[in-house]
């Protein structure tokens, strides 16, 4: 972590690990905005995003305010270094199977995380999950109803879902890393303890996945992980230079 | 016209008129995502992109109801000669005073035309234009403040807002005007007769110019037009074509 962020409390840096896997999905969701296959799907990722990028300020906004730093100093502001979202909402945009199918494997994850938020120590994340957690049950159905349709549609439907799949699979074993921090949370009762998501989530994920025609989780070995610490792949850095360049060409301005 | 739409009955060319205003807006809107200068004004963009493609979607099945044209077959199988929003709607966009002024100037239009539309004879159309009413009621109010922020605000913005004004500024007539076809549909009370729309809308906009201190409207008598007979300038084109590629890589898609 360097300057920004280094000094921030383990809930803050907590939340803003949250805060950018929102983030960053909003944005791979904006990508299809006039792209999208057809109006209805173009009007349903749209929302989604603007759902996603809600809860991001949201939690940007809690994780500086202690440090007195704003949301747009967190969004605009810090390298990819500093970024903690998980590798997998950064992977580049391939075909809609790939948005669909790792949009249902965030929601799937988003929606047992924000249940568990629910019962926070932390009153205000307590409360901000309870709203986030009704969202995310409407993206969670939309990428399981578009799953189903997908696996068990056409035989270039199925074999496009399978591809991303396979492709995406490795990369959610990110989100239930557990580092000394958060672990330390989850005994004070501020956060769910992320390995006690794991179990529920392979669970509803491989009942979907089985009834999709899509078979059982690929098995591979290799899972890579380090976006929570910082450590991002090449795609975050163009994501962040688009997304950064109108507010850095202007630093401080007022109007 | 071409093929497509060539055999609308009036009031259905009517509903695409309006409707491809909002869905070319949208578009515009959107291109914002992932480059506004905060996270806020990217919210706000995000919104009234999504609301001015729900109405586009409501216009668009309205419009091709009759003649058994769905609403991604009006959207993304048209040329552009088949487009009939205005040039306003199609220009690219360019800074951020741009966009204000821009949406300035179609929100208090949308404004005053849905107003006019709730009394319309087609009970449907009436429906529709009390509900997108509110919704361009908030989109106008957000431009207006922020035409007051950027003309009363720094040398800077102001001298942005001032170009944003001339440029945009001819564009603004070819919303009043009037066809044979619009003039038999006011005739009978189906919809608001434009021109009657030009007078007030000159007002509110002068008054709100003048308060942020951008003077009055200027005065130059180009006012080109043309849009709402398909004739377009290029930006069009390239907007349909990124639009349209997806849809049209895959024509009939079935899942």
């Amino acid at each position: 972590m360097t300057a920004l962020t280094k000094t921030l409390k383990p809930l803050d840096g907590y939340a803003l690990a949250l805060g950018d896997d929102a983030l960053i999905s909003s944005h791979r969701l904006s990508e299809w905005l006039t792209y999208a296959p057809d109006l209805e799907e173009e009007v349903a990722l749209a929302n989604i995003a603007l759902d996603q990028l809600g809860q991001a300020r949201h939690l940007l906004g809690f994780a500086g305010r202690s440090s007195g730093l704003s949301e747009d100093e967190l969004a605009y502001q810090r390298v990819d270094r500093e970024y903690r979202n998980s590798l997998l909402a950064e992977l580049p945009n391939g075909d809609f199977a790939h948005t669909i199918l790792r949009l249902f494997f965030f929601s799937t994850y988003q929606r047992l995380l924000y249940a568990g938020l629910t019962a926070s120590a932390d009153g205000e994340l307590a409360a901000f999950a309870a709203k986030a957690a009704v969202e995310v049950g409407y993206h969670h159905e939309y990428a399981v109803s578009w799953t189903l349709r997908l696996g068990d549609g056409t035989e270039e439907s199925h074999d496009r879902a399978a591809a991303a799949l396979a492709e995406l699979w490795p990369y959610t074993a990110e989100l239930f890393a557990v580092d000394e921090d958060v672990a330390a949370l989850a005994a004070e009762g501020l956060v769910p303890d992320p390995e006690s998501l794991a179990g529920p989530w392979s669970e509803q994920v491989g009942t979907v996945l089985a009834q999709a025609t899509l078979g059982t989780a690929p098995s591979g070995t290799w899972r890579p992980s380090g976006g929570r610490a910082g450590l991002h792949t090449e795609a975050l850095g163009y994501l962040l230079a688009e997304m950064q360049s109108v507010h850095r060409a202007h630093p401080g301005a007022t109007w």
